[in-house]
């Protein structure tokens, strides 16, 4: 998709606002048979919907619920069974920490083994996150020749681990086995290299474990480490080469500002709330053509379980939706990176409603922001990386395919 | 898809049934304007249509009509295009024949043939099947070095071949040409090797078909034997492995409970009724986690051309569907492997309704279970191999792709 859009992209001024709540769809609600979308008064999407082309968008497949990568790449315009993005890179994103390319880092536990070194829990006990980062610093001290070491408490047990050749040493892999057996009454596994490469890393990785045990001795139930999703930066096509956009990504959390670094967009400066999103995205407007705009709160709600809550970070995004209109963008599109229904308490599978404005959009009979009526919009369900080249073309950047 | 799929399922007790509707979709009758789904009173399903989502199911692909063997293979979550199994295959498979690994099926044809060997019928008249019985018998006792050799009764003309090698004999290859030219006034083929090692196996099979001759040369009219098809078992993913289920078959007919062996799952014993179907459901509901359920008498009356029993076959299928439900499973699909529109008075290629029933199927407009209805359900239209993933992520038993 990407080298069949590449070539076709011509220069224009337009402006693109893609606007994505995070965790955007949901489902019924038992008692009233109304989700979270059908429950909200949402009068500015409603409008939005009826001027707009509907779909719904699924961001992998059908019955596969996406996590914050995939449901991002897919967004940006990325096939994201083709681009993936490993668990230690998306955890060194989340918490902002600068990897570069090169760097290997790994999503790590603490974890309790018993005086055998069998694990008798994979989580520590899920330790406070002030403990968590007293351990972190213990370990950070630990020396690996040709290595740089970074440590980094995330939440409560979790921590991240990045290694970064020093000077002139030989690249790292991040080819890794993991350590963790995802099993009780065994030891943490040693790390193997899975390829041939990635051998030096494996030894590094190996020593820093058996140097983190021994400083973590004395520390239960927190005196063991577990590390897994070994990786390196991906290597992915530039969205702003790609598109020909000067692109910009404006969100409060550092998991979707890290997600947009990824693929080359500019991750413009705003505050943790939507307002100051808006107030970022209103002093940058001539800046860039492309704006990636990121609403948390509606995952957060549907992660927690909140149904009530979700409905209320909708209707309050939903207020916000004029001040984007008066902008005046030549195209905005309103979707999810993957639904958080409440009644899960947890990401779905389901697809997610999306809505794409312009002058050139054309008709459909959706009226309203909802799951079930975006089902019968005249953009189908269709997978998310669709969505950039239907932005592109409404923004009247893509020229003809063939003569 | 199944590559996808397997690494992300993760154990649960959630029970899950599909029920398939043999021969579900039909067409309108031209008098009324209504399919029989619609002319067919089904208040149950029209309840549960009301509480699922709802959609179409293309098994093949558009104006494709599915053969069971696809039609099936795409239900258990096999892409049919990639999968395929032998037409001598399921001749075995559709008489309950215990086909093991390695051996030769084929599909076998009484003929006739003139005093030159030309064809003159190639179905010798559609000779009743107790006279396929009798001939049969006098080819079962032909003798062939190093293959044990299984001449099975069908139906009218129909019989089935199997080659077994015996002992330490070589192994048997089905890469074989067909005897059958498909044409009147020429002689049958000669069976030619498609690959070096068939060889063997089609010198058995001439000398079979040589011998054949000499038997039958007194039977007019059936005194030839055409054969096409010839195939092994073919290789599949284990279902059971690939999603994680202990899969149980249900079904009256040999050729449904065959092709459920071949994936795999436990078939069941059963009587001839669908509601011996049910007592075997209710009996073995603890011991497994996933059903398939088949009914056969909707496509029986489609493939008659009857209009109206069709309609009463859906009609008493309706009445079940409380038993299903009391069960309380958590996942219940019901749809059909193909259509068998009345008015073809065969198998077609419309697209079949599906209803997906879970707590989290979500909602959609569709309150009936009919072609027109599911046209425009929340599932749209899509390839049979998505409805397992669909099912697996509705009874949580699928983790998320990526973090």
């Amino acid at each position: 998709m990407l080298d069949l859009i590449a070539p076709l992209v011509i220069p224009n001024t337009t402006k693109i606002v893609v606007l994505s709540l995070d965790g955007l769809a949901g489902l019924p609600r038992p008692e009233t048979g109304r989700s979270e979308l059908e429950t909200a008064r949402l009068p500015n999407l409603s409008a939005l919907a009826a001027e707009s082309a509907c779909g719904l968008i699924r961001h992998v497949a059908p019955g596969i619920t996406p996590g914050s990568g995939p449901g991002h790449l897919g967004l940006f315009g990325y096939d994201p069974l083709r681009y993936q993005v490993g668990r230690g890179v998306l955890e060194a994103l989340g918490i902002d920490f600068d990897l570069r390319a090169g760097d290997v880092a790994a999503r790590g536990n603490f974890c309790t083994v018993d005086g055998l070194g069998r694990i008798t829990d994979r989580r520590a006990g899920r330790i406070a996150t002030d403990v968590c980062v007293r351990l972190t610093e213990r370990l950070r001290s630990i020396r690996l020749p040709g290595v740089e070491l970074h440590v980094e408490p995330v939440k409560e047990h979790r921590f991240l681990l990045v290694l970064r050749a020093k000077g002139r040493a030989g690249g790292l892999s991040g080819r890794l086995s993991e350590t963790d057996p995802q099993a009780l009454g065994t030891p943490p596994l040693h790390v193997k290299p899975l390829e041939p490469r990635a051998k030096a890393t494996a030894q590094r990785v190996n020593a820093f474990v058996a140097e983190a045990r021994r400083r973590l001795a004395g520390s239960m139930p927190a005196n063991m480490v577990l590390l897994r999703g070994f990786d390196q930066l991906p290597q992915l096509p530039r969205f702003p080469e790609v598109f020909g956009l000067r692109s910009a990504a404006i969100a409060a959390y550092p998991m979707y500002r890290g997600l947009a670094k990824l693929v080359g967009m500019e991750v413009l400066k705003t505050g943790g709330t939507f307002a100051d999103e808006l107030a970022s995205l209103r002093e940058q407007w001539e800046t860039y053509d492309f704006f990636f705009l990121h609403y948390k709160d509606t995952d957060k709600a549907g992660e927690d379980g909140d149904f009530d809550a979700k409905v209320a970070a909708l209707e309050r995004l939903d207020a916000f939706i004029p001040d984007v209109r008066a902008l005046r963008p030549d195209v905005l599109a309103v979707t999810g990176d993957h639904s958080t229904p409440s009644v899960l308490a947890s990401h779905g599978w389901q697809p997610v409603p999306v809505l794409l404005w312009s002058r050139y959009c054309g008709a459909d009979p959706v009226t309203a922001f909802t799951e079930r009526a975006c089902a019968g919009g005249s953009l189908g369900v269709f997978p998310a990386q669709q969505l950039m080249p239907l932005v592109m073309a409404n923004a009247l950047r893509l020229t003809k395919y063939g003569a």
